[in-house]
């Protein structure tokens, strides 16, 4: 694997097992600035060979510099998996490279479609940290690199919609309990008409795969970046304060019908042999909300994400150590999920 | 219970963990012959009161005679799910009775559709020694009680279809192969072209829960009670090793599939907390399917046998020690299964 084995290793990113603020419903905090080089092409007319070492060079030591161009397919299949690159840097593999710290919660995507993309992740519902890092990151870059700055837009970008603060705030939710109780596609109208965007992470509305969705802000320009996550953080909270209250309710009301539906999904999980990534990423879900219902017990956090990951393409042909054909996914993915079940 | 206790106590009859021959296929053999008195109106038109103490005095001593009217519903049903007497018996409280051995696998219904019904169980393919001991039993009453019959017709019966050798031979039969293997309709119909009768135990055709069918003689009449046991053995050796090869067949080409299904299924009985009758006996059906074939080892005959019985409402309810609503039904039924499983 060479350069990246350092990197790729650890199986599952450190920061994901800590416990963040409102832990039970946001698995993941994410703010992600983005920005461009003054009196440079922008990368998506050409891309800027040097900036990879530059960048380095500015920051801490802890931070590694991987070139998209020394990375294999499924190298780079596992950093999109763990959200420290996207889908897009991956398949630009010309001058396209990432910076990430140790931690792996801090990462600079350089010649993404913009020149900087410096993203900072935190466990639950922790905006504000990850803004705090990341605006950090962003001026020490700064002092060295000059960004392009229009006085009446912003900071200027590739795509207009990030024009202004660059600035897309993220969080990652877990949602059972309103998609259970059939009232998601109500609470994701709301949040859309107040200016958000929700979008399922495996899928689309309330068929997302595991009921797991991302919330972020749509609007870049015309606020500053407090008052982005402040919105975001506001309109959150209530998210949070309703999913519980769906979910005390299906634990008041379905009692039983929960903690059937939630050791079906164990059962599953435990016993099967062939699992697609829709069945694991759904019951791995049920799971979750069981733990944090206190229905299920025997599981952590961390088991959760280690399922979670391991449900993937990319982990799973790790775990295997070869390509796979599409049963054979299936039937590694299974195996997998029970080694790491096998003391629940 | 009162009198029933000894009977009712043992909660599998103990001939059903003895090995029978192909018990991989024949769950179980039995062997019934209807008489009637002579001179005496035939039960369908008035039963004789005195005829349980009569035939109790006749056999050995281990026979323990039940009257219907002594009975609750409740043990009655539990008698039915035993196979012990007939859902006919059951409802006609009047006069019926039923004389039962201690093994559970010989008993004398009286007063049922016919004066008396001698009923003879064994494991495995036994169809013979079924009908060895429902003769010796038929001719220890006929000793005492002249039997009503006819020079031309043979034995005389209330339903037409029974006259002649009053004999009913049947098999209990595992299908699992030739239902998933989808061959299983044509073989039903080869079975029936030669005057067989096949049918679900729980369901008709191949949705019979459980792939559990009673394959028996149409015929009464015109063949010898040998004949007409050897026709039907001969048939099911046929049956036994067209299952088998599609069993093999299923292990061999489907092997991941077979295994993942079979477990899958064992994941369901094991952790489930609400299940539906036909959940669990196909579930059962399964992992009964993986003991055969050595894809699912950790079980034994008897834990099938057991785990069948307490799927079915009258051993849940005895399990339950009371009346059940549909829900806790469910709910006891898999709260009783998980019991059973709880060392597997």
């Amino acid at each position: 694997m060479g350069k990246a084995n350092k990197i790729l290793l650890p199986i599952l990113s450190s920061w994901l097992d800590l416990d963040g603020d409102d832990s039970d419903v946001v698995m993941s905090s994410r703010v992600r600035i983005a920005r461009n080089l003054e009196a440079v092409k922008f990368p998506i007319a050409g891309e800027d060979e040097l900036l990879p070492e530059r960048v380095k060079g500015i920051l801490d030591a802890d931070y590694m510099l991987m070139k998209m161009s020394d990375l294999s397919l499924l190298e780079r299949a596992l950093l999109v998996e763990k959200h420290l690159i996207s889908p897009y840097l991956m398949n630009k593999s010309k001058f396209g490279a990432v910076l990430i710290n140790e931690a792996e919660n801090s990462s600079v995507m350089i010649n993404e479609e913009d020149h900087l993309r410096i993203q900072c992740m935190e466990p639950g519902l922790r905006l504000f940290d990850a803004l705090e890092r990341a605006m950090y990151i962003e001026s020490e870059i700064e002092n060295e690199v000059p960004f392009a700055f229009n006085p009446e837009l912003g900071f200027l970008t590739s795509c207009v919609t990030n024009v202004g603060t660059g600035l897309r705030a993220s969080v990652m939710v877990h949602l059972p309990g309103l998609v259970l109780t059939k009232r998601f596609n109500k609470m994701a109208e709301a949040i859309r008409s107040v200016g958000f965007v929700v979008r399922g992470i495996y899928g689309e509305g309330s068929n997302s795969l595991g009921h797991i969705f991302q919330i972020s802000n749509q609007v870049t320009l015309g606020k500053t970046e407090e008052e982005i996550v402040m919105d975001l953080t506001q309109m959150m909270e209530q998210v949070i304060m309703q999913e519980r209250v769906c979910r005390t309710h299906l634990k008041q009301k379905f009692h039983i019908t929960l903690e059937d539906r939630v050791f079906r999904s164990f059962g599953l999980l435990k016993h099967a042999r062939i699992l697609t990534m829709l069945e694991s990423l759904n019951a791995i879900s049920d799971l979750h909300l069981g733990m944090e219902l206190g229905v299920f017990e025997h599981i952590t956090r961390q088991k959760i994400n280690e399922l979670i990951l391991f449900s993937k393409p990319a982990f799973l042909r790790r775990a295997a150590g070869q390509d796979m054909l599409e049963l054979e996914e299936k039937v590694i993915r299974a195996s997998v999920i029970r080694d790491i079940l096998q003391d629940v």
